[in-house]
């Protein structure tokens, strides 16, 4: 049995969360005004400032997170280095009982404790893995993250946008944006379930249905305050 | 030095996803918008439609990806369980190599390998922390979570949308809207700079900055289709 596992998972992590709120976001507030304007023109000025805006905000939002994680991870292991120089012997005893958690014997335990201690380098890192469970994140990551959810929000936005474009009133443009996008959100939650390893029909009703509810709240919405 | 670290990081990251959009999105829309309609009627009927798309969109997305997020843990748990039953030689030497990359020697890491491989449930456990780098989701989390951003995203879309509401057009609604939400930013990104441990002047600007680029970008936009 070859190890597989879960290769590419940032990449299909980010590219979920931009098309997920890209396709749901655009469809319900352009299918919200189809309700309460007769026009496509504020229809699709409103839903590209909104793809813009969400594109903007996640993109940048992700690029900042990423950055965050690089800053976050090195104040915790800054703090350990210093833990490790104070009190050693309470780090020590932390490092201990992380590996009698794991199953090793208390004997067995010391041992493995005072090597891992040897190296205060090794020692930090154990203990960001081990005790905080924080991984070092890529310092890359942040920058490439950040295109592709801005990129996946862009996608996702356009496919309910653009029946607006090109129908010649609001109530044809929602029609038609209702029939596209549904089918786009079952695709892509297939696609989803398939990459995350969910069973594929409730995957699929799931994406569906969060996408038709916010549609359905934002059209309900509009209609009650105009 | 008392060991405080990150407590309580899933509700601050909850409220940091949802607030950051929340402010953000509903900022940028109403703004861009406000370059093109004179009266608040229209603005206020998309700011709505869009807290309330986003905020089902993100509040929903958010429990569902909890979920996922259970549903892959014991996908992968069960694959390592698999895995030890047909190849418990490989999976035997991935226990030992990781130990040695701790810093453990190799013949102690023999030991304790046989060690941890003595309990099965031990084992798959270790396997998953240590090798996938994955931590048993907590199942209550999602609902949570969901919860946390939908009401961080609602309360930060209003900041930016109230000045609408309570103006007599556009333009007045424009100018409170951004000195209001500026502020909301400026505070936002200091606390959440606070938080999470970064510089503060930096982080403020951060956060500041998104919003401000997103809404200038929509406006502008609105502007050149309209």
């Amino acid at each position: 049995m070859e190890e597989l596992h879960n290769k590419n998972t940032n990449l299909v992590r980010d590219i979920i969360i931009g098309m997920s709120d890209g396709l749901t976001v655009p469809f319900a507030l352009t299918a919200g005004l189809s309700g309460v304007l007769n026009t496509n023109h504020l229809i699709i000025v409103s839903g590209l400032a909104e793809i813009t805006a969400g594109c903007i905000s996640m993109g940048l939002g992700g690029y900042l997170a990423g950055q965050t994680e690089v800053d976050h991870y090195n104040t915790e292991l800054k703090r350990e280095y210093s833990e490790i120089d104070n009190i050693p012997l309470v780090e020590l005893k932390e490092v201990e009982e992380i590996f009698i958690e794991l199953g090793v014997s208390e004997l067995l335990s010391k041992q493995v404790a005072i090597q891992v201690s040897k190296d205060k380098k090794h020692w930090a890192e154990f203990m960001m893995k081990l005790e905080l469970k924080m991984e070092e994140p890529d310092k890359n990551r942040a920058a490439i993250s950040a295109s592709t959810i801005a990129v996946s929000y862009l996608a996702g936005g356009f496919i309910p946008l653009f029946p607006y474009i090109v129908s010649s009133n609001s109530k044809i443009g929602f029609i038609i944006s209702c029939i596209v996008t549904i089918f786009a959100l079952i695709t892509f939650g297939y696609f989803k379930s398939k990459m995350t390893g969910q069973p594929l029909l409730k995957g699929t009703i799931k994406v569906a249905l969060t996408g038709i509810i916010a549609a359905a709240a934002a059209f309900l919405l509009a209609k009650a305050v105009s």
